[in-house]
């Protein structure tokens, strides 16, 4: 068994740090990552500062298999992340000229400076995020990193395109069991599970729905059956301590 | 004038990580501290490993005026952040006696091991952020690290409990203009307004409505006066390309 791939997201843009947008970027891609078996380690929200993007994107392509950034790809004077890529890497800006085609299309007569610069990606990086129904840009690749819009559908349809060019490992499967238990009722009784289970990655996320405290137990692992094993022990200890179990399968 | 405070957000939890879990403290946090005059430089998620988690602390409590963790401070297993704060601060972790009383009264009989736990923070830890709701338990400042609750709403709780206890700087406001027109159209005029008011910072943010392209402007600034101004030339340049503006002042 090879070490599973690892990635990093980073979310770029003031209006995530401003409070004015909900990120979902970090959630869909997180779904994902666990699903095709890739480990991720960390995700981070950086300003619209060049020094900071470099700084994060060259600290995480380093430590992680993958990068992921969203962000700062349009044609405006805020989007700043190409230029920060190629300097990241020490590379110059170029024009792709399959994505100027593309765009020449897709824009016909009103292609111009400003979406030109859409087209413009770090030396040696290959366009292969092609999808985008919004303004037909591509998003690239270049070494470890991949870099996208921040427009979450386009963001999505980027990172399927990415897909087929990652390594992917096991991949991690879920299930939980729901109770109106009280965590600190069954700390306790979860700990011994969580030694019984060494395999399993038993997390407690406790939540207030209509007023009541409700406790969600997550088992995470590459191994199905062994998270339905221990979902089964734990629907039971929730019965000892008098509380209905909800259990959602792998 | 001073130097305007600066904050970095660590969201501590594997169910940010794997997806699960819709994070929605960042976009509060982030919204609050703009109005406080407080510079929200990064945020970061991070796993529920001891060793990523003590590294980012004391990463982000050297450089930033201020950190602000949410998550993993509860009674089970895999609440580890208080014994990571501790370690990254090279401290002990004690049990409060404050915290233990407050618990002891909200849990009568109930208070066990399991909860006790909750009153424990490394030593020298003020239990300061005393609003919860839930369990009772206290978020707490140790330096300038404030610790507090995941969910939601002992998070927002216990950060409007901190804002007493933070210096502010001059508050961000923000104002916007929205109108259905596609950033490469404007791109080069708002360029030239950028430049025109080099005190707002202004922000073109692309979205997807009722698939139309819209495009918003935001304008930031210490200075409403000078908002409202950029906002007017905002306007008027996009009737110029035939798009209805609408504009939400400061």
């Amino acid at each position: 068994m090879t070490e599973a791939p690892t990635a990093c997201i980073l979310i770029i843009g003031d209006e995530i740090l401003s409070g004015r947008t909900q990120d979902t970027n970090i959630k869909y891609m997180a779904g994902r990552l666990a699903a095709l078996g890739i480990k991720l380690k960390e995700a981070r929200v950086v300003p619209d500062v060049p020094e900071a993007i470099i700084a994060a994107v060259n600290f995480c392509r380093v430590l992680y298999t993958y990068v992921f950034t969203t962000g700062g790809i349009g044609p405006t004077h805020d989007d700043i992340t190409t230029a920060c890529i190629a300097r990241a890497f020490g590379r110059k800006v170029l024009r792709h000229p399959d994505a100027v085609k593309k765009m020449d299309v897709f824009y016909k007569g009103d292609l111009n400076e400003a979406r030109l610069k859409m087209a413009e990606v770090p030396d040696g990086a290959d366009v292969a995020l092609i999808e985008n129904h919004v303004t037909s840009a591509p998003g690239y690749r270049i070494e470890n990193v991949f870099v996208m819009a921040g427009i979450p559908s386009i963001a999505q349809a980027m990172f399927e395109a990415a897909v087929p060019l990652l390594r992917q490992g096991d991949p991690v499967f879920s299930g939980s069991v729901d109770g109106e238990a009280r965590e600190g009722d069954i700390a306790a009784d979860l700990t011994a599970l969580q030694e019984k289970y060494p395999k399993v990655s038993l997390g407690s996320y406790p939540s207030v729905r209509n007023n009541r405290l409700c406790t969600s137990i997550v088992a995470r692992s590459t191994d199905k059956a062994l998270i339905v094993q221990a979902l089964e022990d734990v629907a039971a200890m929730m019965l000892r301590h008098g509380v209905e179990p909800k259990t959602t399968k792998p």
